[in-house]
């Protein structure tokens, strides 16, 4: 049996007790609310979890591109969402091929997409569903008022190769606070809601997919009247972002990073073998890199490509490590660790259960 | 012949003449100051830009973790200085199995890892060479007075299984103008210098390696006397951060990432389909993630892990783009670009020339 102990770091860990914890309480909420899932792969894009999160009642699978959707249909899932517009010949062509293998669907916020889209798949003799992409508060694609929605839903309908099948929306879902989730997520969902509404007004419903949030915010757009599904993702992992909003507690953070304590070149500084290349860059603002499991005051400060640099605030107690003790760290953003890895182990304390392949890690295209 | 018109996209793009000059012009001017080159390939991570690094007079290769050492002897290079303390009994059996195949360096900044390493090191009969890290600015690794850096050299000298090759820094290179570069490049490469006369001093050498000097650095390093040699990396791509310090130009930037213009949501506003997944999430503080190569005002503003957002500036003229229009943007961090994708195009205008793998992305271990 291999344990933790026996790992070479730094390599990403996943709880599996937490996981699934995780997994359960999201399905819950989302069901008692009477909405479907969609969840979001991109947090993990692994198999193992994919599968699990289908066994606790997910109606499908939500990913980010093309590639994404490749690797899981490879995978043997067969019913997916690509949140994207797509946009391009070469992309026509796989999805062609893809929708031979799996139902695909994928978003649409502008009519030259729509019409090349359309263009293509006809040429190829494939239909794909698609959803109007509605802005609602993503700060970066979709169609941002009721005439354009109706126009670009009619355009979709009217098109050979494509099926009108829906609404996604997208909204500002990292807000700070349950009351404060509870209005964006309730927004986020009264949009797709309205824009749906106003489709099928025109004639060009009934839509099965009415689609809204994130994992802030899923709870409180599956309870508004007509959203469907929602889409949370980052659920499954939890991290410093859904610490910080107070989605989530350190508890219920299942992807940690198993680092190596290399240095301690001065008496107020530590430095971890986890840097950027392990921890992902992408701090939102939250101005760490990831936080010590169990002492979350002892702070990844800064970090190098390799470097994790803790440099102690003056508050915190010196944690008395030495040169090759090994740390377990929470991580700012757990879907852009996932992307840095091929592999994550899987735990139960400190017992490797299983290694899960981060099947869809780098597919950007 | 394949065309850039015809590769899928996000896709990163190396401009083989940008990369030839670039390798150039580093080369000369380490040589006419006199020093060696153990040339960073972290930046790359590639077999094909690694031989050309030698091929350019480099008297060995530098790599950020064990793992991309591994994985450049396996492409065939035989001398590494892995600029990282290994700490770890995993890590120390994995060197031995290297040694067998090439030779070796790494640093050490501490009598603890000092001692473990020599304790696994000599287990396995293997002697590997080290090197002290002296910390010269980088606010990370490194022993920090003369007095620690002459006792710890006594001690690697004294314990079996290590070799006392030499010293090695890394300064505060990232600073803005010749004049500021210029005298930081001196002042870690006077440290590292002044290191290494110490430890001899102490009767400890002579030392063959003095190492010191990043891309913005190195041309000033390596004109101390005493420095043998420097470990530039970026310069064989370039990126905004050399640009924004003044030490490139948009022109000797060769790689960029091809995006398609994927979504048009508002009037002032872009998408593109490439993302922090794409464009890596470490935008150093220069506050943007990219910036389109060939109008530079054009900046990705705001990126999530697949879109790169396009607000643009009350200034700047509308680029008049259609959906499924192709850019090519100028990253903010080339290394971390690197590391996301498993391979590059090389290209030369239009034309697609080779397909090169990323060799070492994600081995952080």
């Amino acid at each position: 049996m291999t344990l933790v102990g026996d790992l070479d770091t730094p390599v990403p860990l996943v709880e599996v007790g937490r996981l699934e914890r995780n997994l359960s309480r999201m399905a819950e909420r989302i069901a008692a609310a009477g909405a479907g899932h969609l969840p979001h792969t991109k947090t993990h894009k692994t198999r193992e979890i994919a599968e699990r999160q289908l066994a606790h009642g997910a109606a499908g699978l939500t990913v980010a591109k093309l590639g994404e959707a490749e690797a899981m249909v490879d995978a043997g899932f067969d019913d997916l969402l690509i949140a994207y517009p797509l946009v391009g010949e070469a992309k026509m062509r796989r999805l062609a091929a893809l929708l031979e293998r799996a139902r695909v669907r994928f978003t649409v916020d502008s009519a030259d997409g729509a019409r090349a889209a359309s263009g293509s798949l006809a040429a190829s003799g494939q239909r794909c569903g698609v959803l109007i992409e509605v802005e609602a508060g993503s700060g970066r694609t979709g169609v941002s008022t009721l005439p354009e929605v109706v126009a670009l839903a009619g355009l979709v309908a009217s098109l050979p190769g494509l099926e009108l099948d829906g609404v996604l929306t997208f909204g500002r879902g990292y807000v700070e606070g349950t009351a404060a989730q509870q209005r964006s997520g309730r927004a986020e969902g009264e949009i797709a809601v309205g824009a749906a509404r106003a489709i099928e007004a025109a004639g060009l419903g009934p839509l099965p997919i009415v689609t809204s949030g994130s994992t802030p915010t899923s709870p409180y757009a599956a309870e508004v009247s007509g959203v469907t599904h929602v889409r949370a993702g980052n659920y499954v992992y939890h991290d410093l972002m859904q610490v910080s909003l107070g989605v989530a507690t350190y508890d219920d953070c299942a992807l940690t990073i198993l680092a190596t304590v290399v240095s301690h070149p001065s008496p107020r500084r530590y430095v971890v073998d986890a840097g950027i290349k392990t921890l992902a860059g992408e701090n939102y603002g939250w101005g760490t890199y990831g936080r010590i499991l169990g002492q979350p005051d002892v702070v990844i400060s800064w970090a190098a490509e390799e470097h994790g640099v803790i440099d102690l605030a003056d508050e915190v107690a010196d944690p008395g490590w030495r040169i090759g003790d090994r740390v377990r760290i929470v991580p700012d953003h757990a879907c852009g660790v996932s992307n840095m890895h091929d592999e994550v182990i899987a735990v139960d304390g400190e017992q490797v259960v299983d290694t899960w392949r981060v099947i869809s890690r780098g597919r950007v295209r």
